[in-house]
C-alpha cells in the first residue's frame, strides 16, 4: 500500500505548529489531539522541524533553560525524515525501526500531507502480513490435498 | 514467542521512580535513559503505576498546577496493564493496538522484570510473520512443483 492511500484513509486532522510558540502551547496541542509529534510549519517555507513528546520532555530537565521561557524553535528537530504520498508503506515501517524514530511527516511539494505513526505503521503492516500468511497457508492445505 | 524470554533476549537494564519524585528528576530519567515510560515503584507494594512521556506533556499544560511543583503521584497512570513473562509477544501486541497503549511492565510476583515497548512489540511480530510468509511461500512452491 502506498503512503498517501493511507493516509486518506485514515482522514487526519493535521495538527500543526509554529516556530515562535511556546513549549507550553506545544505541549496543550499535543495533549488535547492525542498526538505524539507534529510538524512545525512556516507559512512560507512549508515544514522546517517536527516537534515531539520526547522534545518536550527535554526540556523539563531544565538543560535548556526554563521551560516557561522555551519555545518550539529551540526544541525541535530540524533535521526531519520525510516521505511522500507515493512511497509504500513497508519503506516507512522500516525506515522508522532502522532510524529509531516514531513519525514521519508525509510531505507532498512543501504541504505536510499527514503524518505516519509507528504504531499505525506497524498494525498496518502486521495486518497486511497476517493476512498474506492466511492466504499462503490456505494454498498449502489446497496444494497438499490436490 | 513467550515475553519471559523476549525481555531476556533484549538485556533490558529496568529504570523506574517513584511516587515523591520530582517532575524534573523523572523527565530526566526518561531523557538520560531514551525511553518512552518507566514503572513507578514502591519498596513495599512494588508497582504502583506507569509514567510515561505522555503523563509528563500533560504536566506542561499547566492543568494540573506548576511543573516545579508537581511530583511521579500527581501524574503517573495508577491502574496499569501489565503482562506477566509466562504471556505470549502476540498477545501483549494485541493488548497494545487494541487498549491503545505504548508499554506495558512484565511483572512476575510484585518484581518488574521488563518493559515491552509498542515499537519493539510490533518489529519483533513482523520479524517473525515476515519468517512464517517465507516458510510458507516455500511450501507452496514445494508443492506446485511435486
Amino acid at each position: 500500500m502506498k503512503v498517501g492511500d493511507y493516509v486518506n484513509q485514515l482522514s487526519q486532522s493535521i495538527v500543526s505548529c509554529r516556530a515562535e510558540d511556546t513549549a507550553t502551547t506545544a505541549a496543550t496541542l499535543l495533549t488535547t489531539n492525542r498526538i505524539g509529534a507534529m510538524p512545525v510549519c512556516d507559512p512560507e517555507r512549508g515544514l522546517i522541524g517536527i516537534l515531539s513528546e520526547r522534545d518536550l520532555v527535554r526540556a523539563m530537565t531544565g538543560a535548556a533553560g526554563p521551560v516557561s521561557e522555551l519555545r518550539v524553535k529551540d526544541l525541535m528537530t530540524s533535521a526531519v525524515i520525510t516521505c511522500s504520498p507515493s512511497d509504500s508503506m513497508l519503506g516507512v515501517c522500516k525506515t522508522m525501526i532502522n532510524r529509531k524514530i516514531r513519525h514521519v511527516p508525509v510531505v507532498d511539494g512543501n504541504k505536510v500531507r499527514g503524518m505516519v505513526s509507528i504504531r499505525d505503521a506497524l498494525a498496518h503492516r502486521l495486518e497486511e502480513l497476517e493476512l498474506e500468511s492466511g492466504v499462503l497457508r490456505d494454498s498449502v492445505i489446497a496444494a497438499r490435498h490436490r
